[in-house]
């Protein structure tokens, strides 16, 4: 996007800048998730992040739906939150040695991608919505769901298990 | 912190840490705010921004409270996801001069930066709990309750006027 000139001039633009955030965002964290699966040491975890790249596989599909609704190429655009949230896991992740801790690390820090996740799709919906795309919206909100659910799923995780064994 | 070290052995130094990463978001976004105030336009925004500004202020506050609570210095260590959030939140602003529009795109990167402090300050008491530090639970309850009533404000503000006014 060229910075200093005006990119974006209509919610319609700001809703496609949005989906190309998200779809680059979806990809990079399919490309982080087999690091966490191989980091994380309790079972139900690996397994659920497993179950995830699976869903991030097809959640990106629906994205590029989206796109297709659209009439867009899918396209992605460098989504410095992402990055940011990625890399604080993964320097989070090099300062701990124990296997209990750092699978509480890593529940918050997958929960912390969930939760930016959760948020972008909230807003494009309701930007779907607003913009008559009631198809756009309905893909996404598929995505949204899933997100919630399993945030819910790594919160459930850390309350029974994964935090008692950390400390 | 040492890179390539293992400076978190234990869930009371992660604990700690995490203390660590949202006091530096919280004065990262105390530094933000006022340029979120001087962009956008409608007027319930800049009211609602600025009453977070005093919100975000209480709310460092009360974290140099757990610190003290803990024993410890209050100190920032560096949030990559919050400057992340925050560095998109200005790219993305830079790209739109349609004041209609901007403010769309400021309540979303808005509830961004929610959606991160709900999450971590989730973990926190989670954490604080298991460590039988209710004491500090309680003070970080008092935030986490004051993040989701923003996010809450910001979202029906978003539903009802600023994405209407957008489209």
């Amino acid at each position: 996007m060229g910075l200093f000139s005006s990119d974006i001039k209509t919610l319609d633009d700001l809703f496609v800048h949005t989906l190309q955030d998200i779809y680059y965002a979806e990809n990079q964290i399919k490309k982080a998730l087999p690091d966490m699966i191989e980091k994380a040491t309790n079972r139900e975890l690996t397994a659920a992040f497993k179950a995830h790249l699976e869903e991030t596989e097809k959640q990106i599909g629906r994205l590029e739906q989206a796109f297709q609704l659209l009439g867009k190429e899918p396209k992605g655009t460098t989504c410095p939150a992402i990055d940011g949230i990625i890399k604080e896991a993964d320097e989070t992740a090099g300062e701990i040695e124990d296997k209990a801790v750092l699978d509480a690390a890593i529940v918050a820090n997958a929960q912390a991608v969930e939760h930016y996740e959760i948020t972008r799709y909230g807003t494009l919906i309701a930007w779907a919505n607003m913009l008559g795309r009631s198809d756009c919206a309905s893909v996404l909100q598929q995505n949204l769901d899933e997100e919630k659910a399993t945030d819910s799923k790594l919160n459930s995780m850390a309350l029974k298990r994964v935090n008692r064994k950390a400390a």
